[in-house]
């Protein structure tokens, strides 16, 4: 068996499992979604859904590191090849936080409507469904130069994340308004901030993921720092 | 140079960044005490401080993953070394994370000096202390079943979290309450409730250590189960 033989094997797997990360990355991309969707709609069922899709991801996460480390062990792979397969290592860790984060805003919407709160519960939900858009266009963004390698497109997932924290911000102001002028409504809100951070942190995961192909490609470790001076550092 | 050379090498260079790692958790374990006594004593200047000690812990992670990388390169682990590896970069993401958490208290207590709310804020300070207390020592557990590789401390930590997660809770009813009693204060006991979650936060940290540190010793990835099932599938 050649070099070559082996290193094609090696090219095989590795991309078997970026595929699978790729499904991973869909998958909660869509559990946030659907998340966002059950409280807009108080709907127990799709938040059921959401709960269910997370043992899931929880599989596919131990999976794939599983797999990773048959991979490292048998392959013995070059410092460039250690590094991406750390990297989807990490990666997955981040899209199972984005699911945890998802799991989170279900098990909420589960509680509003066992407390019967939802009917006087005020909603900010446009502006809760534009930060989850915000959040999932970033985590998908990241997803894509995941799968390109693309660390232009790893940029603009960084410099996104200061849009979706003012979103945060002004949803917090909005919430604690409402807060203010009903204050029998604090203790169903406070479950809204929390709603709010989740999704905020989905932001957050997207820029981690960012930093990952950004290290794998340039090998350069950017984490700590802002967008700009990232830009520095890879151009 | 013989096998058994390198073998000592290898072990000696892997020694030195188990005290670093030890190093970095003793400092981000400090900054949170430090943080929650900032915010005690709102003193800016004791947040000022762990702000600044942020910079160093991001630093050190930094630092220790770039030389488990070179380990790595260099020395072709064996799939038990490696193991043990990967599991040092996952605690120092998940040190680094506690020092976000201390950073992110030190950020709310500075904030809340500057609106001047300080003054007629309510402070849940012993449940705070407590919370914090609970959660440090967890983490310091959990560093110690690091240092010694031993799964019993681990799973005392896994079982930990619970209580930390029910004094969470608690701390919830007593803020919602002190904002129902007085809206006024709704804004600032709001950055009270992210303080009480970056605390419970610190917790899960920990449980996530315990975890590497289980895996590493057993070769059981034991994430997702609770801490009964986790007792079954190490004993």
């Amino acid at each position: 068996m050649t070099d070559k033989h082996l290193s094609t094997q090696f090219d095989a797997e590795l991309s078997g499992i970026s595929t699978r990360v790729l499904e991973m990355g869909g998958l909660v991309e869509s559990q946030v979604a659907q998340a966002i969707e059950a409280l807009g709609t108080f709907s127990g069922e799709i938040a059921s859904h959401v709960l269910k899709q997370e043992e899931l991801v929880n599989t596919m996460e131990v999976e794939i590191d599983r797999d990773l480390s048959t991979i490292i062990a048998r392959r013995q792979p070059t410092a460039r090849d250690l590094r991406l397969l750390i990297a989807v290592s990490k990666t997955i860790a981040n899209l199972e936080r984005v699911g945890d984060e998802a799991a989170r805003i279900a098990r909420t919407v589960q509680r509003l409507i066992n407390t019967g709160v939802s009917s006087r519960l005020r909603l900010p939900m446009a502006d809760l469904s534009y930060e989850a858009e915000l959040a999932t266009a970033s985590l998908r963004k990241a997803l894509d130069a995941f799968a390109r390698l693309d660390v232009d497109r790893a940029l603009e997932v960084l410099k996104q994340d200061d849009q979706i924290d003012k979103e945060f911000d002004g949803l917090m102001r909005k919430l604690i308004t409402y807060m203010m002028e009903d204050p029998r409504t604090i203790s169903s809100s406070i479950d809204l901030v929390f709603v709010a951070k989740a999704i905020e942190r989905v932001g957050d995961h997207a820029k981690n993921l960012a930093e990952v192909i950004i290290y794998v490609v340039k090998g350069t470790d950017v984490r700590h720092n802002t967008p700009d001076a990232v830009e520095n550092m890879v151009r």
